[in-house]
């Protein structure tokens, strides 16, 4: 079997992008109040985004046996669901850019974006419950809970990450990295739509616990590059920030190395860095944490960790696809390991 | 048929708030994080409220033949959104004082209050789906297509009130007032739990478009009286900020009042006045904002003004009414409308 280059991955996620954008573009409501509300809802997703999730969704539900079609309200929903955490996750950050242009609050006041990123959530549930029609009660159900269960975990990870930050906490090592990703990023980015992919494509036949630890893997291989390309990527083409994250003070994989390895007075320039507010960080604080991190070789360790997790997802997807029959969409799903790492944006 | 006098209105409304406020708690999780999420999650409910809306749900369910039990996880979960829009509201409105306590983002910061309001829509969402199992598949639907209903409704209407104040808009009538607190207050505060009480207690027989004219005028009646309580009610008793409504810069029906009446100099100080930021209203400006209030009559206004929709409420009880047996039930929701512009908290 030929793994796919990133060049086809790219086009695949573009397929896909493409199909739920269409699908989602039906639950957005046409009515007043716009200049206040649905133009607002309207606006992250018309920025496109790479389609990740929804790729990962459908394209699931077709390796594990079912109809692009079946797994098209889910994808959707959890498309609209991304679309009111990037919201309300801009807002927590104080973030300035997303998907290249200013974030949602910026343009429009943090009052009505809370209550946009509040609509796309009803929204989200809209197209939930259409599967009740396409995929009978039982089905429909189980994705509700699947969805449910991602929601809870995105939220607890996003809360761990804002208390940290919050109350200024040094002592982490890559294993709280790690958990906290897996609440943060792998539940909704990869092991939910991977999940709900093979319970609609198995008719509720395919063992969705083997595909937790792949897509916790393959998630982590998403964040640790979402890391690297904050910090060293093309802004044009990544759409968030240079550098954001430490303007935002997040516990990135590379700041949590600093904070182990640092002593003496470099590790009093990571902490007193770290207790900072945000507008107190300037671009010379920041271009010393980078000095720091070329120095203790934080850029390589984020890599090479990527390295090793992207290994123990080919494991992963092994033993998780062990009995799925090879498909183009299966063959995709595995390239996505390695595209984790490679991608720019 | 006697009426209720306001005592006993508000010894059934602490009867039903006990038993919703004791089944919520059971969907409120025990596990991490605690202090960054799920003690946020427990806090507003944990500090009571007056359970008009759960209330209003569970009598209705009782007035249309159903039994208590079968309302209460619709009851719960709508308490549990009501309770996500106060704590999203009140980062929306730069709120202080909440029930008698600083609002939840003045004590643990906005970004974990954001995160906290999203969770507690997510566990409305699972109090909704087990109608599942209590109600069957039909009715459950039904509820959920009500409950989607009335976000939209109240996000829409909270949208145009942002709007309005950011925008800095003037030019509204008693008409425009009436048609926001439709979509802000009304929807979720009266018409959709008496709504969805009567499509479960007669297993989805009842005549549910009888009942947004009876919940629209109940509704406008309860935030009349709470624009005026607001103003002059007793901060110890009300658990709100004592004019926070003026700081807050809201189009309440007495600030709509004095834009109509005022003319020259006096509407000159209203415009600045409205025009302001929140940070520069002084308590000076309040106060002579209630001087023109007093010298202007709008107290007065708002008083006869909710008189006479109170009136209406009592014509369109009898039409929404007409086929419901007499109960205590059926009493307490009669006995409400008295009870909305005599409350004083």
């Amino acid at each position: 079997m030929t793994p796919l280059e990133v060049a086809p991955v790219e086009a695949e996620l573009e397929r896909y992008g493409a199909l739920t954008g269409e699908a989602l573009r039906a639950y957005l409501p046409e009515g007043e109040p716009r200049r206040y509300l649905w133009d607002l809802v309207a606006d992250y997703p018309a920025r496109g985004g790479k389609a990740l999730r929804p790729a990962l969704c459908l394209a699931s539900t077709v390796a594990f046996g079912g109809e692009t079609c079946e797994g098209l309200p889910s994808a959707v929903a959890l498309e609209l669901l991304h679309n009111a955490f990037l919201v309300h996750d801009d807002i927590e950050d104080a973030s300035l850019l997303r998907r290249g242009h200013p974030t949602l609050h910026l343009e429009h006041g943090v009052p009505l974006a809370i209550n946009a990123g509040d609509a796309l959530v009803v929204l989200a549930g809209a197209a939930l419950r259409d599967n009740r029609r396409l995929l009978g009660s039982r089905l429909a159900t189980g994705v509700a809970d699947e969805f449910e269960l991602m929601a809870r975990r995105t939220i607890e990870g996003q809360a761990r990450e804002l208390g940290w930050r919050r109350d200024g906490v040094r002592d982490l090592t890559a294993d709280d990295y790690l958990d906290l990703i897996m609440h943060k990023t792998c539940w909704y980015t990869t092991i939910h739509p991977l999940r709900v992919g093979a319970l609609i494509g198995s008719l509720g036949r395919a063992d969705l616990d083997a595909l937790v630890r792949f897509g916790f893997y393959l998630g982590a291989a998403f964040q640790i590059q979402d890391d690297v390309l904050n910090l060293v990527g093309d802004q044009s083409k990544y759409g968030k920030e240079s550098c954001g994250d430490l303007y935002e003070g997040k516990r990135t994989l590379m700041v949590i190395h600093l904070l182990s390895e640092t002593r003496g007075d470099d590790r009093r320039t990571v902490e007193r860095f770290i207790a900072l507010e945000r507008p107190e960080r300037t671009a010379e604080q920041i271009a010393a944490m980078i000095a720091l991190m070329r120095e203790y070789g934080s850029l390589e360790f984020a890599r090479e960790f990527g390295l090793g997790i992207a290994a123990a997802a080919e494991d992963a997807f092994e033993l998780a696809f062990a009995d799925v029959p090879d498909s183009p969409e299966r063959r995709l799903l595995h390239a996505l390991i390695g595209w984790m790492l490679e991608r720019d944006s």
